[in-house]
């Protein structure tokens, strides 16, 4: 069973997830190649994925698909309710669910080469997983991210996104609600009012706004919110959302930029605004942003211009 | 100039260093190579590498090296007391002195090959620049790192390692002395008594202790502690220090593993137990972790094993 632990005295949270285990010699760094004798998420394949949960169909075929990922860094099993404090030892069972979603069945698409139509039915099919997960019992997130490319930390080329449903709040969504929180009103409608006007702004329609921002942790990084103050997908307007992440798509790939990037939703009885944050992986962490102040080598400002070119 | 910048409202800080700017096609993902046609770093070709700031000889030729980046992430220019808060955009400038440690004049040998003498003399030379730098005006820590291969973030093969002296204290450094606060003594000596038991402890000898840490974020991850509440490097037996370095790091070899190191001393007028924070980077972060829940496929108890083996 994976096991949720913190850190002995800081708020940082890993989940230990020995299912997916390696013997420490298969750690050793060879060649870094990506081998794929077979792509599990083809066509024809589906015997190897199972446990299917979502699917979207057309001219009688799967068209998207989820299904429980086979290696799951969350089980549901054991219990969700107990967590346990044994002095600098924090730890629970990582329970929940760990989807994929293969968001193409063309094995030589990726997502910046599908169409706004295609966006809109994988954006329709989180909202479908996050509304059938949201509601079960001991999920109290769920974190919907996609991994593009080995530097994103993708091993699998065929596109997919992940859907991970959890017993905890992502933290970084958890500090922007308690952020939010010390502003009278809503900080994030306050920013896009001012990024609106600024040289981050990078595409805009009638519901949603994308900029570079003001301290980027990442070149080319870019956030998208709606401009009206809306908590979660469903409330969201997908036609401009598949539009607006789709311009920023095509960009990342005139760089064939590895990327990840992430839903913010509010969880119930919170007020967070929603938006997505995608982070090209162009440069790597390494010790000093590890010790907590990242350098980026490449100015949002800068970045911003990138995106506004045709 | 570089530029220290805050998040819109996280307590999370980045430094725009334009000094390394590339242009947007120069991120472009080709076939990724370590190309040096030259060693900027091997005897001979100091003349590429100015303003030395410390050296170590034997046999009148020098043996370890510090000297000034030559792509700055800070820079001693600018106005190291003005931070200006506008509203959600917070800014100084990125005060401070970036400096690279070459740790061997032999380009073949990393620094897991050399000698506990050898990391002794460079464990002094940390010493000596801590001590000179932290003094100077609008020096408020002096971070010392090292990263290791490609995938820790390091384009160049020959051994060294960075110092950036600058006008914040690392984040993390800072969330660990405030976290320590927290408790009546130094949690990090309680620790030490636990895990000195439990089955994370890997080395230890008269002053100094390496365990695998409980909520290990990384695959191998390992810190190490004098065994004593020590707050400097400068109250260190580096003898001890340096023997516990070398039995990680040749277990590291092991792997022929990317990593990063970070030194985590106390700042004048704060108590934090210094300690090494050593993280190789076997596996990227990606999505989820950057929504702030880790994934770690290898518990800490397995990877201590590893490192107890012969």
């Amino acid at each position: 069973m994976p096991e949720l632990r913190k850190d002995y005295i800081l708020d940082s949270w890993v989940i230990i997830a020995t299912e997916r285990a390696k013997r420490p010699s298969d750690f050793k760094v060879e060649k870094q190649e990506i081998k794929e004798k077979i792509c599990y998420f083809c066509p024809g394949n589906e015997k190897y994925t199972t446990n299917e949960t979502y699917k979207i169909e057309k001219d009688g075929k799967w068209y998207i698909r989820s299904f429980q990922n086979k290696f799951p860094a969350v089980k549901n099993q054991g219990d969700f309710n107990i967590k346990t404090h044994n002095e600098f030892y924090t730890f629970a069972d990582a329970y929940g669910y760990h989807e994929v979603v293969v968001e193409t069945p063309d094995h030589k698409k990726q997502l910046w080469d599908l169409t706004t139509e295609d966006l809109k039915l994988l954006f329709n099919l989180y909202n479908q997983r996050i509304n059938s997960l949201s509601i079960l019992p001991g999920v109290n997130y769920v974190q919907i991210f996609k991994n593009h490319g080995h530097d994103a930390g993708s091993s699998i080329t065929h596109s997919h996104s992940q859907i991970i449903a959890y017993n905890e709040v992502s933290k970084r969504v958890q500090d922007e609600i308690e952020a939010s929180k010390k502003h009278n009103n809503c900080p994030y409608c306050d920013i896009i009012k001012k990024e609106k006007d600024s040289f981050r702004r990078c595409f805009e329609n009638n519901n949603f706004i994308a900029f570079t921002p003001y301290a980027s942790r990442f070149p080319f990084e870019i956030w998208v919110f709606p401009k009206q103050h809306i908590r979660t997908l469903k409330e969201c307007n997908l036609d401009d959302l598949s539009l607006i992440m789709l311009q920023i798509l095509k960009q990342l790939k005139k760089l064939n930029a590895p990327y990840n990037f992430m839903l913010h939703y509010s969880p119930m009885n919170e007020n967070l605004h929603f938006h997505i944050e995608i982070l090209p992986r162009l440069s790597s962490w390494a010790g000093f942003e590890f010790s907590g102040t990242v350098i980026n080598s490449m100015s949002p400002e800068e970045a911003a211009k990138f995106y506004r070119e045709d």
